[in-house]
């Protein structure tokens, strides 16, 4: 057999090799027999569909949220509006009133709009694409289809196929998938986006020729040069090999010149610690813990909070874990705490907010689990406030502490004060920063949100996606204002939003002054390579280059062009 | 008659005289006979009386917006939210069923929920005077009740009540009206507030002994002292009258040290142009344009907006007028644009944004308009751009100017180019200030917003009400920072938010450096007078002071001990 290379995108600048498992989910809906079905029920049934298709959203979107990032999981939230979009649902009913089935008035409904957005340039172009999962999903629920579990998939498996959606790409495990390729999609789809969250060689758009490869072949995705290899030659196995695997540390890494860089992992479940682990965290960056609060009745109690809570300390008895405490609103709702409707969520009662308000005593109680857990844990613990906007915010949350530490004195239980923090989120603690980092241990830099003020553009919006880049001189400035406070009071600084998981970024964060990183697991071998191949002297010159660009573009060439061949 | 003195709360540093007009909107309600309407009916009647009052609601919300002010009428967006309130819908059902006629329903179903607001502390408690505003509106629509007409009392009235809705205090003319009083209400009443925006001497919570006072007394109205005075003696008359009479300045005014402050009016109208003009106003600072898309079918043509510009041109022939291009979004809609829905709308397709993406070509309508009033008009004409975030899209709003002009230029249309500016309204327009000012004439901070995105709190939101606080350092800093930015790069810089109409603040303002305040017209005199007052080096003091604040408090204390009395 002689190698064979198709041509496409790469998704990722990593490369993998493997054996095709060909990915093909039948969406093929028979000929309605005749146009009289009973609209009455057919309405019922796409209701019901519809009904099955948003908690199946909902899910797919808050596992996303913790397998892959905040930020991916948006699209769900794109797809929940496209089912509720009153455009559709006209047409739905419309084509119900003319006795078609439910299932085939959802393809007729849909058509239109996938066309419209066909039509279109670019990024919006890409709509179309969500809006045939929707559909796709409310057919398959109408047809009582079963879904392909990508989740199960052997060892070493290449997923090939025509597309992917969010949904099929979120379940692809990057521990056993070796990659994936596919006829479609850019540089800008969810696949691809997806794929570089999880660090997975990737290629898309390699187009019709892709059809050609047959079940069980070997292949190398080459997600750098944007390849797929079919029967590779040794020398491109092997290539392909080198590049795949990043050398997993275990121990502390420093830059190439000696200083050190802490890199740490986001945890959203007690599940996720020991693979943070095993990709060499150095420790837990930012420990969300509203996985406690969610799917219950009622909330933790201070015992189930305190054991959680020590089992973070157990796993990383030489690290650090930095709890966030309970951050909930804006986009993030817990049903037995009913939260009020907001018009903008996001710019509503959330975070430290809710703490400092209608959710005292659920803090209260948070605080002690957290205080008892520092005194009988192994490793070092440390807490965060969520979306503190103003000194004064802070200056309640830290009263708190000391109420709370106060009663654990007088009730004679063991409680130490544990490191504790602030998040930076709004451009309010950004311009106020000295003042908090005065009276706190650390800083941590939350990207996304901080991003979305700092642009005034909705993480969930795809109106406003092109502002919401947090490479930009706008937000660069912000982060180099928060660093430059900190310091100046001895505080250390962290950055646990999505851009400090980015390897592209990391001689960046480094010359910005960033002491620790946190980010999703998958990429902590990556980060940890990129921190050995910085040298600081040079990362504090791109630093200063990129804060005095003009533009984001300005910013991403100068990272392109002092980024080493690694 | 012997003079008398009733105690309550002053509203505004300012006194009134003149004579008491009794305004008592009767929301009496006959009992129901029996409970036994039809409740299909009565749910109809509901439902309709439910759409008028949310049509009223939009109405006084557009016309508070332009007489008082933005923020002031986001009261109607909570009032909007209370009528669409699930669990008065599900009380208003039940009484319904219970049989009960439609008025009835309305009365019972609120009950409840006016007395748990009641039940809370400081401002939460007066949330239930906007659930009794929801009610009674409610019911006097039912009933068929008229509403008495508050904006055609005899000059020199001095209103007296129990107590002032938002929408009855909106309608007050404060060239009209001497000033009014209530039994109920504190100093962060809506009647409070809005006397404050209009400049109207007003005491409110002077109790029951309220009613003791007689229609066509005269009173004097000490909103600086918080006294009700019956039948003042000549003297307290006299002071009433000197207070009361701000000299209206026509010229420019300096500080007392001779620093020139450009002190012009927002203006939402062309109707209020004159009244601007009247009041001193040395020019328009803030022309709102969405007036001329708004209550239409279809967009104005560029001859339509040509002779409006030209209109506002020719009342300040010696003044400079600062056009804003077309700000929708966010909470302002227009029918024919068909905007879409956005989960965070204040985070979302805006000003500007919408200026370089689906309105491009209205866009371009209103340059070319603005071009040839800038060429033919009798003022200076300005031109500034809302909600920018980026120097990139900056660069686009001025490429777009370039090629109007081409365009003129090639049709051999006269046109000029105007003065050019950005509004400061966004963190990123903040962070990215030297790269805007290098490009433009001037700068003009939007405080509201600006609070809004800083504090990330949103407009509306009565939750986060007390983040929104435009002398929070957070938000000083951040003006100080578009400050320097703009004189280093030689342009002007003015505020158009609320903060710059508030004579409180016009000294910490001049020395944060700003060039131009503008305002709603009322108060223009009173900050011209506070300009005169001021001395540039003691401003400069005050305003260092203030940045080295943390906290909003402690910038009111600063405030509060260096203002001169005056």
């Amino acid at each position: 057999m002689t190698e064979r290379t198709l041509t496409g995108t790469g998704a990722t600048p990593r490369s993998g090799v493997g054996t095709v498992v060909w990915y093909s989910p039948d969406a093929d809906l028979p000929d309605p027999d005749e146009a009289t079905a009973d609209p009455d029920t057919e309405r019922r049934r796409f209701e019901d569909a519809r009904e099955t298709a948003r908690s199946e959203l909902e899910a797919e979107r808050e596992r996303t949220a913790e397998r892959v990032g905040d930020q991916e999981a948006e699209v769900f939230d794109a797809h929940l509006q496209f089912l509720a979009d009153p455009q559709i649902e006209d047409g739905v009913e419309g084509a119900l009133e003319d006795g078609l089935p439910a299932e085939h008035a959802v393809q007729r409904a849909f058509a239109d709009p996938i066309e419209q957005f066909e039509g279109m340039d670019g990024r919006t172009a890409e709509r179309a694409d969500d809006l045939r999962d929707v559909r796709d999903r409310l057919v398959r629920i109408l047809v009582g289809g079963d879904r392909v579990d990508l989740g199960d998939l052997p060892e070493g498996s290449v997923v090939l196929a025509e597309r992917l959606t969010p949904s099929d790409t979120a379940q692809l495990d990057p521990d056993r998938v070796a990659g994936f390729a596919t006829a479609t999609g850019g540089r800008t789809s969810h696949a691809a986006i997806f794929a570089r969250s999880l660090a997975l060689p990737a290629v898309v758009g390699v187009g019709d020729d892709l059809h050609d490869v047959d079940e069980g072949a070997t292949v190398v995705v080459d997600g750098e040069g944007g390849e797929l290899v079919v029967e590779p030659s040794d020398e491109r196995r092997e290539a392909a090999h080198e590049t795949h695997d990043v050398e997993i540390r275990e121990e502390a890494v420093t830059t190439a010149d000696g200083a050190e860089i802490e890199v740490a992992a986001n945890v959203g479940q007690p599940a996720e610690l020991e693979g943070a682990k095993a990709r060499g965290a150095d420790g837990v960056g930012l420990y969300r813990t509203e996985f406690l609060f969610l799917d219950r009745e009622t909330p933790p109690d201070e015992d189930e909070q305190y054991e959680t809570y020590l089992e973070a300390l157990e796993t990383f008895p030489d690290g650090r874990v930095v709890v966030r405490t309970l951050d909930i609103g804006g986009d993030k709702q817990i049903p037995y705490l009913e939260l009020p409707e907001e018009e903008n969520p996001f710019l509503g009662e959330r975070g430290i907010r809710r703490s400092l308000g209608p959710d005292a005593d659920l803090f209260e109680t948070q605080l002690r689990a957290l205080l008892r857990a520092a005194a009988d844990g192994d490793g070092r613990l440390a807490v965060m406030f969520p979306l503190v906007a103003t000194p004064e915010e802070l200056t309640a949350a830290l009263e708190t502490v000391d109420a709370v530490a106060d009663a654990l004195e007088d009730e004679g239980v063991d409680y130490a004060i544990p490191e504790l923090g602030v998040m930076i989120e709004t451009p309010g603690a950004v311009f106020t920063a000295p003042e908090l980092a005065e009276r706190v241990d650390f800083l941590s830099i939350g990207t996304n949100d901080l991003t979305q003020y700092v642009m005034a553009a909705a993480r969930e919006n795809e109106r406003v996606a092109e502002l919401r880049d947090p490479r930009h001189p706008a937000v660069l400035r912000a982060v180099a204002r928060a660093v430059e406070a900190a310091h100046e009071r001895d505080a250390w600084i962290g950055m646990c939003g999505e851009m400090a998981g980015d390897p592209e970024l990391t001689e960046l964060l480094v010359g910005l002054g960033l002491d620790e990183l946190s980010m999703s697991a998958v990429t902590v071998p990556d980060v940890k390579a990129a921190v050995e191949a910085t040298r600081t002297d040079e990362a504090a010159e791109l630093a200063s280059a990129a804060l005095e660009a003009a533009t984001g573009a300005q910013v991403t060439e100068r990272i392109e062009s002092t980024t080493p061949d690694q």
